[in-house]
């Protein structure tokens, strides 16, 4: 029961899941119970608020889900929640809840929200929770570094295959409109080429590359592809069928939804857990509207106006250090 | 240096890899030479006898593989082997080697072109390496079991984001005429539906059950497809997006090549060591024509004509218990 | 709400956990379910019938457990049900709550406990689980596939460390008086020697095995050491650190208790599931007193008192394939 | 064949091994041959300037070894090399074989190694490479995040055992002056205690906090120990296994070598790539007797002098957000 002058908190996910959203999620739960907060949870994303999908937090509420993937609170689409009506709406019902101030954990739209929820009055502090790595303000988002081991883990494995078929094999990776991860996957999975949405080469670009890395001796090609290039995985699979056949034969592997799914690694689950501390206490201190952060290795707050619509840029020495490594 | 009285054995893989041919590969070699056999290994399938591509082993050759994936001998189609003035050709290239017999590890196809060999005087004993698990006389063929935990591990992620948003599920599977992979991979990933070449639901079956597990509480569904089912991954897609989009929205992802990568698991280990070790004791008997498998835990062998061109049945009791386990 | 006539199903799940356990209750209950009987599961192994530790099991209690290592049930030691006047009262407790059949999963102990609840009346059958793989009556009890993987992963690791820095690594596994574990251990991680409670060299002929290896021009040394042989791990350190000083760097690791956790593999899931579906059909078709296994592929049944107090013996050919593989 | 003017670049890896040397290997050995210069591979740390274990590199030297965990050049100690008189023949051997400057990775001993050359006009850049992280100029070396996964993945396994149990286990990791491991595992792992070098409760409050942790409803309790702890954890069992055998049975395992093995995790196959380049152009550009290391996201240099004798503290933070956490 909350006492009379007891603060209460409201907590939600939103988005594309990311594996870390339930480390954020104990971590702002037990910090606010520490705190002295009482502590709502509102299941199904901004969709939840309409539909009163509230559930009441303690300790044990968040107990055995640090190393879950996916997001307890669930998440999805809400399209009331899209124009000012519905969002003036979503704040009565808040208050009408005796929530003081809210949470958000999720990517750019879900920042969004996030803003237009403070616009009116209501306290938020949101949480980077994405694997694109697309979002400023943090250099790593909460999902991020798992999805990384995924990728890698399945280029690993591609890469077994190639090896002994003598293969190309184009992997598409996700990142609509960033290229992190085709980049940093590439680094890790030893590929010749990447595309991103940044970066697209043609394809006789493509095809030239892969026909130079075969004279250095090598017995497989990898190309990893960003979803969100102009240049599509599929337009390259059909182009290099029969333009590298005497190199190699081609294949194409899109890595799909595994990429958002599985247990934490340690690095999302130390900066989940950070974050959301942080997040309870920055609303604690009063300051509202800004998004926590991991910037040049330190936790701290940047507006959320700095923050939505726009996209971080990737380092672009990585595409040289790709290129030196693929030798 | 072989000595005048000493055999000579040739080993090669071929077809699509799977996991544990290395580990195979090593068995068959540290057997060989313990057994006082001289070993020729040939690269690149049966190709590689057109090419001489062979490769002299020892004990070395075979350090630290038992844990790769792929194979280290490499694979890859043999047009000339098609035709029986090139296996003519072959059975020469491989006496004029020296070459006293053969072990060929592979699947349906490697082991038809092992039976071929044997026809034209080569002493050959097979093994099964395939992760579709179609080849009769063995229960399970070296690499399924790596295989299907792929496959498992795949599907974990993909319930942790399903669970997460409410989502319908379609997983396409490896499994051109088997339904094994499918089905077991339902058993273990808790499917609500599976589809495989040997029985094949219609749509309105699959919404049908979907609608149904959707009333017993479940907050997702999965949908499991061998790829050589004659209902399409796609089509199924396509067609549940609209028909339970009241219930849950529809996602594909097709596996693709991860299936045969990755370090062999501790069965396939086994498996693939006492199955290369049984291979060479085999012919070392005097044994030809055979296959080596695992039937009913015990190691036997089955003449390759009893395999070749054949496809195992898989347990129709494992279709109904995914039905009971869904509820 | 049970109906008059229906039928009241316990479960319980006994001893070391292994992983798997979950997956045979989930199974069980659905299976049961699906059969029209009432599920009470019994919490704490044969303690929880003392305390009252009864939770009704429907469908959903069994949701999202299949990849879950360790017992949603727990499990802990009964020195009450250890004497005959407990056990009298354990039965009479179960009846009186209406219990028309018990499932017990668990290792010799919980079966042996199992075949004394048969005696005094209570249908009973038992479902093998325990990582030792000591069981009669089946090939793979539940938990041991996930178990050799685990020990599998950390020899791949230790191999990584062993190799830079020519060292010889003792390993401690489980197997209190089967040397199973060890065995296949040595099989899938390449071990130089290895040591059961069945086979035990003395130091001399371990530190000649040593020796003779690095003659092979091997870089590093493995020996696994069952806990449960007369040799002990730490004797083996204490020696070799000396008497091999200039081949290699003795190091000692005892694997311990990871070896018991961990998501089940594929395997175990499989027998897991079709076990527990298994066990239910058996006490529904009315028989009692046996434990469902795997026999040469195969489900089926063996009487309690031909399993418990047995330990089955390990196939002796494995020692020397180990051997050969060695070199 | 190096021309006239071609430079000579030396690289070693020394001191315990960590995931990612090889990684490391590569990207110093493909950048130094992009740059033009010709590289020696020294094998078995310093020990083998002494022996002229000497390897030509080139590209297809670390082709398929970034996700190979140990180190492919190896490594040992040198007793040779702590002595002055060593250290100035070392160099002169250095000197005869052409070689201009000179790559170490390796830890807080190898680092001192470096500095030694460096003074005696040998020109050197140091790699931070050990799972410690104690090492000062890097806010992450080189092996750390992989074996902070190593010991998460062991805890969540421990974790199923210790729940279904009710059992407080102690987990003694490495870190023999820093508890950073200790600290980030007891985080991810959601341990109940840490015992660092710089934090050690006594017994008693050991058994305090596990009381009080049973009263906030938790099933298990985790203590985490860093190995070069003041209160060693072989002590805190034997006073915990009567002390609260009320609350818990407490079981002790020691996780060893596995920490220091693996293939490197995404994060450590980044940081090493990109600080092996880093090291190369550093030399190329002059400068000497400096580590590259990653401080707040950035690649940058500290002169070894500030780097070796020092231990890095860790965040006084984390133990707050480790005790919010536990309740």
């Amino acid at each position: 029961m909350a006492t009379p002058n007891q603060k209460r908190l409201g907590v939600l996910t939103s988005g594309g899941d990311s594996p870390g959203m339930n480390a954020a999620v104990r971590a702002v739960v037990r910090t606010a119970v520490a705190s002295g907060w009482d502590v709502i949870g509102i299941r199904r994303g901004y969709n939840g608020i309409f539909t009163h999908n509230f559930v009441k937090m303690n300790s044990r509420s968040v107990a055995n889900i640090i190393d879950k993937g996916g997001t307890i609170l669930g998440s999805s689409r809400s399209n009331r929640f899209m124009d000012s009506a519905g969002r003036a709406d979503a704040v009565n019902i808040l208050r009408e809840a005796g929530i003081d101030g809210m949470i958000i954990i999720g990517g750019n739209g879900s920042l969004t929200g996030a803003l237009e929820l403070e616009k009116l009055g209501m306290p938020v502090v949101g949480l980077p929770a994405s694997i694109d790595n697309d979002l400023v303000g943090t250099d790593m988002a909460i999902g991020v570094d798992t999805c990384l081991n995924t990728i890698m883990e399945a280029l690993d494995k591609i890469r077994d295959t190639a090896s002994s078929h003598h293969r190309a094999f184009i992997i598409e990776v996700m990142g609509r409109n960033c290229g992190y991860l085709a980049l940093m996957a590439s680094l890790n999975g030893g590929a010749d080429v990447v595309i991103t949405p940044d970066r697209t080469p043609t394809l006789e670009e493509v095809s030239q590359m892969l026909r130079q890395s075969r004279t250095f001796g090598r017995s497989h090609a990898i190309i990893v592809v960003a979803e969100g290039s102009s240049l599509k995985s599929d337009e390259i699979a059909h182009y290099l069928t029969k333009e590298i056949m005497d190199y190699y034969e081609t294949r194409l592997t899109i890595l799909g939804h595994v990429q958002r799914g599985g247990s934490p690694s340690a690095f999302d689950r130390i900066i989940a857990t950070r974050l959301g501390a942080r997040a309870v206490q920055t609303l604690l201190s009063g300051k509202s509207g800004v998004m926590c952060g991991l910037v040049q290795g330190r936790l701290c707050e940047t507006p959320l106006s700095e923050v939505v619509g726009r996209v971080k840029e990737v380092d672009a020495e990585i595409y040289e250090l790709i290129r030196i490594m693929s030798h």
